[in-house]
């Protein structure tokens, strides 16, 4: 997997984006549909969530078994992030699935990677505030995956929350949600959301100034 | 639009009453259908949101149109709201659209609105929680409306979150969740209901010192 | 009701088992149904909810009755709370009745209850913040149970967010949601979780010094 | 109860009304919530349901009763239908009930009862439907209420997939649904029905010669 | 519109063509989203539904209009039919209108129309099923659109039970359900289906005779 | 796999039996969870569905693979169908998969086998109700699983509809729904199914001769 933008790059989205942005200028390009679902909620939302995707896709199973290791490829692809690498963690529509918790955020930490998302179910979760890990979740509870859901192929597209994400794509969450920026176009996104963010600043000062809407959107044509 | 309530009165309502109470008037009056669905939650529970509704009603669009502008109704809504108004945006079941963000929040302030309730999304919401915007919301997601959703109408009688608002209605919201007192029993409901908070100032006292609830309930008629 | 486990025993679970410990030791010894659906939070994550259920079945209703106290077993029930004891309401699938409040809550404390666990709504929340009473429940609403709801029965088995609860089993709630142990099996389940919590630890220092999942999952079986 | 309505005049309503002229007339009086939910369908669609509801309302139980007949007061409510009567069963939100069968259909008509709506489930359809007994279900399934749900009280109000229904309503449904019409507007409801399907007769048949909507709506205002 | 595929054609398609096997034709030319949701079913599932979209957008509304016709743009839609057009009609997710019936089936079959497809409610269906005329439906009840929905826009791109439909593509349905073929893809979407069909009938020939599943997979990839 | 009953015995379970009698003497051997879910609906509802389970397990997928047979294990699973088996399909909660169709319903008759059962779509159900072939599904639609779904395991422990199905155990399913019927407790449950038939042919005859339920009921503890 290529790791083109530098990480000063990446730096500045983390400092001068906003996923409200990204979604916008997404929306623009003809990409409509790159945001996760409302229901994915961060643990800690003043936390930005950003990195390129690992993806674990996981399925619902009715048994503990017993003659294998049912984490063997969960334990794979988290010893295998690297720095700045997301675990993106599809476990489709059951809602059964509580993958993540405070011991793989642990694990992930050490390798360095920038934090989790997943539609599934989340634990442990004041240890996990307590380390300031950012995990994007679908809820919390604690019940393991164990006999219920194992991942069945890892660093496959997967669906998760409603939106397509391929291996390497950039995640982007913050207070406001998640957004999925496909690789093929993430430079033309990132700057685009350059330059709006400058935009925004002048339409939110004449507002506060009391400018009417109307007027500062024929001016600007922001909203 | 007349605005008969004094602004002494309603900032005794906002010093002295709840939601609680005001839902448990509105019932005994026989108005059972007034409180909004428990989805619609505030960005910020230490506000309180209090105001006469000003109403718009999208619908759900599937193209930007190209030869005007969508936002129309929305900014002639926003940019005539009086002072101590709510904007009161109702989106319907698809939860497709997120209607309110920092934007809105800016101009409906230097206009002196009181808040902003909607059963669809909102965004921006650390930028609106910096501002003590009282703003309640049916979920978060940074989805812009444009090409998802339009105003088709504005100041028309709406249902938002299971409950029938028509324009002028006094809205009130806090941590409990959101109320509307149709405007013909507003005068009566707001009596009561102060009535009503002198009473459970007493049952809650001897609550406190351990009187039985049921004897409490004998003597006061109040649970 | 027997009350065998000593109060210091249960202090211990307070201080030093989580609920995902709990819930782990469950689905190991074959109870896998015993988490409440993650729609079920706290009003107040710092707090730990742990007690014996007192339970409570309610039942919609469509009509406020004039011949007699709606609130009749609902009183009955929270009159007779015994010290540590968890109030557990049932209320169905409608999700329409939100039976606890401030209210209630100032009657459970004055009685020693541990607190509350309801699959219905809650009220008054900022109060009962507050009071620092843990009520963990199934949503925010202002609407009242009179007219909408009634206890049918009280210290009854009862299915509450999809765990079944019989009169007497510990109830133990914590940020990561709620798991109930069936009384028969409390002894065994505590005494596991005493075990697998010494062992997590760990696991933990492990992986936070960079060991491998895999290896960790080898060396200790846990994850 | 009162039966005034004499039996040539139900007998009329089963002859030329139909469910949605019913529906339309009573939106036009005001009445906007009187048709059931879609997922209401009859077991057999030529078949016509039209009587006064007796109503039972069901309860959630999560144990069989050892002490007591958990059939009383549906036993009770049925050996008291009276010809013409509707038994109309709500079963609440949680879709685990299947109140209705052969046997109940066999009591019910040996009584002479009219048929039975339920937003439960029914079974033992073939038998009902070998019978020509008019049964309006929410579903199809084989459980038996027993130790799942409970008539909790019988001749009050309920409501039935989102249609409050009182003692003495007249139900009516075909093919297209059901509705309920109150007591007290029965009469005029009635009318204003005969009224318009005589005037439907003269849209449609301007509209199968060819006639444009637009023009036929100018004419007559029937759509 | 152009109408450039003669009636001889779309005449095969009706009598060799199933919507299964353009489905699994769309899906292989990577339109995997051209299915309706399977909540969408015909009236009459011996009728086959085709013939060019032509769409109607339904917007909620919650008052009777009382100075306008809220059926103008509706009127519009069906008096404009052309002979081989299927009224589309996206009545959005509340589910609450029930915008197509008897009246508009006659109107429709007088212009020539197809059919009519909607993700809303159909009524008079007896009437309907006595004409022939092809319903595909999301429910069955009879509550009319007045003061429930309106047609906001027609002739402009929806999406109907899940499936976006541009004003003049090729709309199919049969006991399977409905698929929609975009305008610019149908060409070659026919061409591959009615190549499929024919590699179907040696396969099916095969398994009759006991061939096994795999071989017959191995040799003609279709299964 | 054993197969120790007749099929002497299993010709009379289809004749004499029916599901909803097996339901309620299931429900009072302690065996509660064995009816699946009403929206599994048969193609065909004079058909009887009668055999042991033979189960795959799909998962959902989001790209058709191109380096292997995505159909591998469930053309191995039909592949190896026995006389009197029934291919259960379970599919999960997102009901993207429509597992069933012609081929395989074709190629699972050729093999002798019973019939089918799904939680997911099945489709080309004009062709299978011309076969006469019970399938018994949870939705009718045209979207193959290729790309959408895999099997991941076959005969293994699966959830389908709500029920756990274990490998060979009794499938049986008519108008009224499916229930399964674990091995282990088969026999005792056919005799006392086979015993209940009996009883309730009293009760029916005295019913229809005008006796009351009530009576009945004291009589013979059926209803």
């Amino acid at each position: 997997m290529r790791r083109q933008h530098k990480t000063e790059k990446l730096s500045a989205v983390r400092k001068r984006l906003f996923v409200s942005v990204l979604s916008d200028v997404l929306d623009g390009m003809g990409y409509r549909d790159q945001a996760m679902a409302p229901a994915i909620r961060p643990l800690d939302d003043t936390l930005v969530l950003l990195g390129r995707a690992r993806t674990g896709l996981y399925r619902d199973v009715y048994e503990v078994p017993i003659d294998r290791n049912p984490y063997e490829l969960e334990i794979a692809l988290i010893d295998d992030l690297k720095p700045g690498e997301v675990a993106v963690l599809a476990c489709g529509a059951s809602g059964r699935i509580a993958p993540w918790g405070e011991l793989l955020s642990t694990a992930s930490r050490a390798r360095g990677a920038a934090g989790c998302v997943t539609d599934g179910l989340t634990r442990d979760i004041r240890a996990i505030r307590a380390m300031k890990f950012p995990v994007f979740h679908g809820g919390i509870g604690p019940l393991d995956s164990k006999g219920r859901g194992e991942v069945a192929a890892i660093d496959v597209p997967v669906e998760c929350a409603g939106v397509r994400v391929e291996p390497g794509d950039l995640v982007f969450g913050d207070a406001d949600g998640v957004v999925v920026i496909p690789r093929r176009i993430e430079e033309k996104a990132l700057a685009l959301s350059f330059a709006k963010v400058k935009g925004e600043g002048r339409t939110r000062a004449e507002l506060r100034r009391g400018a009417k809407l109307g007027d500062v959107f024929k001016r600007h044509g922001i909203l």
